[in-house]
């Protein structure tokens, strides 16, 4: 009898449950759940509240429809029974946080608080806490705390802990009634296992917490605000699982809500970018994995914990148990190129795309595919979305330099990924400045299994060969490789990570390679974008601050 | 009798009549002709001989054809007869320059030249002297010469000494065969009178003449090259003529050429933009009237001379007699927008323009116009076409900074008018530095007349009124102002530009009017494109002249 696991990959919009041999890591079949909710940032469900600016909340009852769906669906489709299925590994955007009772009700489930916007989950995107975030910095400054080193120096309104202050400044009582702060990650396998065993990965990049110091200290969290003295024990949790553990079994609600037997071994909850490193066959240090998407996230492992100023976080044992695992990002990648090919592309060009029965990306990449780097004469900073590694700066913006009246749209498209390419080059030199080497680049994501251009500009950017994700769900896979893990051997899967990695990950034959003389013209250009890169991005030249500031108060002005 | 006069207006593609009516400036009708071999930048007519990189020439065939149609044209469509013209104003691009025999025949029409390049006229934007104007300045910094301070410093290859130094070095037979070397709106006037009568204004502007010191030494040009030791003496001519003075009469052969009456007044040859002046009331000092079209002319008056960095010329008697004029220019206007409009706008832009009966200019004016300076937090340097005034450099090119992934095509389109607003405010602050304030602002061509959003941002950003031309052809007017002063009162005329212009010109009664807050408001954004424009443009970080050698470098390799 075949054995399978399950990867249950909630993304931002959207669930999926992949069902994945074992024995090969072939992924037979996959169902997709939209949340019916969507993001909720104007108003709560059947309420007429209006949100707060930057708010983005999502609604518990989504996540549990994807468990009921999806995977009753996937078995369906493979034809495969639930006694088959020897583990579930689950991945999670991540920080998604919701406040729960002592058994994981949602506060929001409860008629008392329906209405409460507090009550419902706060999405990674979910921007509001920022007063809270430089409440959080400003004290971490004052008391020179070092925890903050591990996260390159600032917390990001994103994470936990500005998320609970934002709870208990603007809705007191539902910061006093929760019982557990959660995960959202953590919180679904709650409602599999029916116990909280919350996620090394998890509270080691949002919460704050590290496997050497633990969380930071009650003196701390009572300088942040004297009601959150013992935060950490009355809305966290201090014992902290590995992702390589088995979290628990399914319970007997658990096999209702799912269609899975009783008793199935569960995974530790995963943050949807790391869970995906072992499913590139990433394992061990010296290889970054680019998730690539609308935005870009980087992970890597190293065998010693450095801290790199500006990169987002290291978390021991993050990934794979023994290393630690580093993460940084590119806040604008997809959605640099949509946006221009939605903004700035001629009408000739989408009738000539239509014509040619392609679609406006790959016209503008036949178009430009055959020019020799810096042959347009174009530079370009991909701050279009600010910058998170290594400027973690929200306000920085885009700038498009070299422009003369022959410039073309393809070429400025070229410009933009090429500049994407230079950031990415930007937080690997930060990495091995910083004594964490990478030798070579992994992608997975939509765009680097479509875009061959943009792939072997990036080899020659950096330098690096790549190689690519074969599957095009990789978190999905990398939780069922989790799955397996959970599993054990006894069960048919596999004691470790490692194992896991080696027998069920596939990369494409293709790899990227570096072209040597297209490297040494990369390198010119990469020194102009450095030169920008540091005289707009780190002070030199604050404009960018400058024009934000002008706008924001021409826009009060109109109001 | 009513009478009028002619203005002659030669511009780069196709040359006009224009018939005013001298008592109140109407202008009763014109007539425009293209010029049937346009610009030559490939073949000479009927040759297989490929021409140079940057060589733009012309054929003085079709500046004769001006005369022979559009002229007789004017008189049928106005029902004007010959004797009620008492006088021919002539302007002309410049410097555009021939090689002719003493009687003006030009070389190129003699069978034994005409399938050599150097035998034709030398269209303004001819730049294949760029080798030839850099030894110009060489020799002008090692021998420590003074007149070039009236030029901004620096000698341009458009202008008439480089462009001769090219057909010696390049076509030596040519430059021995020339009787002189020859501005054609000086060839067209002595076509018209029979006799070469030089204009004050293009001797000033282009050949480095001033009223007060003449031409350069012999010992100078010696420098230059041996061979032009007496280069004044026998290519151009030491007698100079001002604007104002009568040339001379229609000659019998040139009253057959136009149809019109033998001794009819001919005025002295003038500048196209430099013409306008009067055309648009301005007779005096701290008025400065921009010519707007692909690119901008910036002309205006003082009392007294002074050497401003970066400003392309200061001519005694340049427009009116007893004042000093300077004239500064902007490469890239309306250039810039057409290319933003071709390149950069989106197709639902189009269709929308479409279903409104309104162009895509209209349309993205419509769309942006309500915004307030600053609103969309971009901010642009205008050098598409490199910069003109005040940096005299054309290796610098186009920035925008700012982009956002909220950034909309109409904001850029505004942001780049605002960046040629600021332009011209670095050039009036240039000029008010260097002892010529300025105190209002006078505009003519299409762009000015047709754009009311860009007028009040410029209004705005130099905290200027400014006054719009009512003549859509104020070059040709301003011809016929000064074929006006010609003819004199005794035929029915004016004996001072200024009585003319009191009499000819108009303006629109619109006046842009600066809104206080609006001022404000860019002179942040000003001081910002003034960093910018100092640190791009003055050497500070070279990033642009470094791209432009890297993509020199890529273009030959892949030759």
């Amino acid at each position: 009898m075949k054995k399978y696991t399950l990867g249950i990959d909630y993304g931002t919009l959207s669930g999926r449950a992949v069902l994945v041999d074992v024995e090969n890591g072939e992924e037979v079949c996959f169902s997709v759940v939209e949340y019916k909710h969507g993001i909720m940032d104007t108003y709560l469900p059947g309420s007429k509240v209006r949100l707060a600016p930057e708010t983005a909340l999502q609604h518990p009852g989504d996540y549990l429809e994807v468990l009921k769906t999806a995977i009753p669906e996937v078995l369906k489709i493979g034809g495969v029974s639930k006694e088959q299925i020897i583990g579930i590994g689950v991945d999670f955007t991540s920080c998604t946080v919701l406040p729960v009772s002592s058994d994981g009700t949602p506060l929001c489930f409860m008629e008392e608080f329906k209405d409460r916007p507090h009550a419902y989950v706060k999405l990674w995107k979910h921007h509001a806490a920022q007063y809270e975030a430089d409440k959080f910095n400003e004290v971490t400054f004052m008391r020179g705390e070092k925890f903050i080193d591990r996260y390159g120096g600032r917390m990001s309104s994103e994470w936990v802990v500005p998320k609970a202050m934002q709870i208990l400044h603007e809705d007191e009582e539902i910061y006093q009634v929760m019982e557990s702060f959660i995960e959202a990650g953590d919180w679904i396998v709650m409602m599999l296992i029916g116990e909280e065993k919350r996620s090394l990965c998890q509270a080691g990049y949002k919460a704050v917490w590290s496997k050497k110091d633990g969380y930071p200290s009650k003196e701390f969290f009572a300088d942040l605000d004297p009601k959150m003295t013992n935060f950490v024990e009355e809305k966290l949790r201090t014992d902290i699982y590995a992702t390589t553990d088995c979290a628990g079994h399914l319970t007997k609600s658990g096999a209702k809500l799912t269609g899975l037997a009783e008793g199935t071994p569960v995974a530790v909850a995963n943050i949807d970018a790391h869970v995906a490193l072992p499913a590139v066959r990433i394992t061990e240090p010296g290889k970054m994995l680019m998730i690539m998407g609308t935005s870009t996230c980087h992970i890597m492992m190293s065998e010693e914990e450095h801290f790199i100023p500006g990169v987002g976080g290291v978390v021991e044992d993050g990934v794979v148990p023994g290393y630690y695992a580093y993460e940084a990002g590119q806040a604008c990648v997809g959605d640099h190129f949509d946006w221009f090919v939605k903004n700035c592309v001629p009408k000739d060009y989408y009738e000539e795309a239509a014509s040619k029965g392609i679609d406006v990306h790959q016209l503008l990449e036949e178009k430009v595919k055959n020019q020799l780097p810096g042959e347009s004469g174009l530079i370009a900073l991909d701050w279009w979305n600010g910058n998170r590694s290594i400027l973690t700066d929200a306000d920085l913006t885009g700038v498009l330099l070299g422009a003369t009246l022959q410039t073309k749209p393809e070429e400025i498209y070229r410009a933009l990924i090429e500049a994407t390419a230079f950031g990415t080059r930007i937080i690997i030199e930060a990495f091995e400045k910083g004594g964490v080497p990478i030798n070579e680049l992994y992608a997975a994501g939509g765009i680097a299994q479509k875009n061959e251009m943009m792939m072997q500009i990036y080899a020659d950017v950096t330098n690096k060969e790549i190689s690519i994700s074969s599957s095009k769900q990789a978190p999905a896979l990398g939780a069922a490789l989790f799955g397996a893990v959970a599993a054990g051997t006894a069960r048919g899967g596999y004691d470790t990570i490692e194992a896991a990695s080696e027998h069920m990950s596939r990369l494409q034959d293709k790899v990227y390679k570096p072209n040597s003389d297209y490297v040494k013209r990369y390198d010119m250009l990469f020194r102009e974008y450095e030169i920008l890169h540091n005289y707009f991005g780190k002070g030199e030249n604050d404009v960018m601050k400058r024009l934000k500031a002008i706008k924001n108060n021409a826009m009060r002005a109109k109001e």
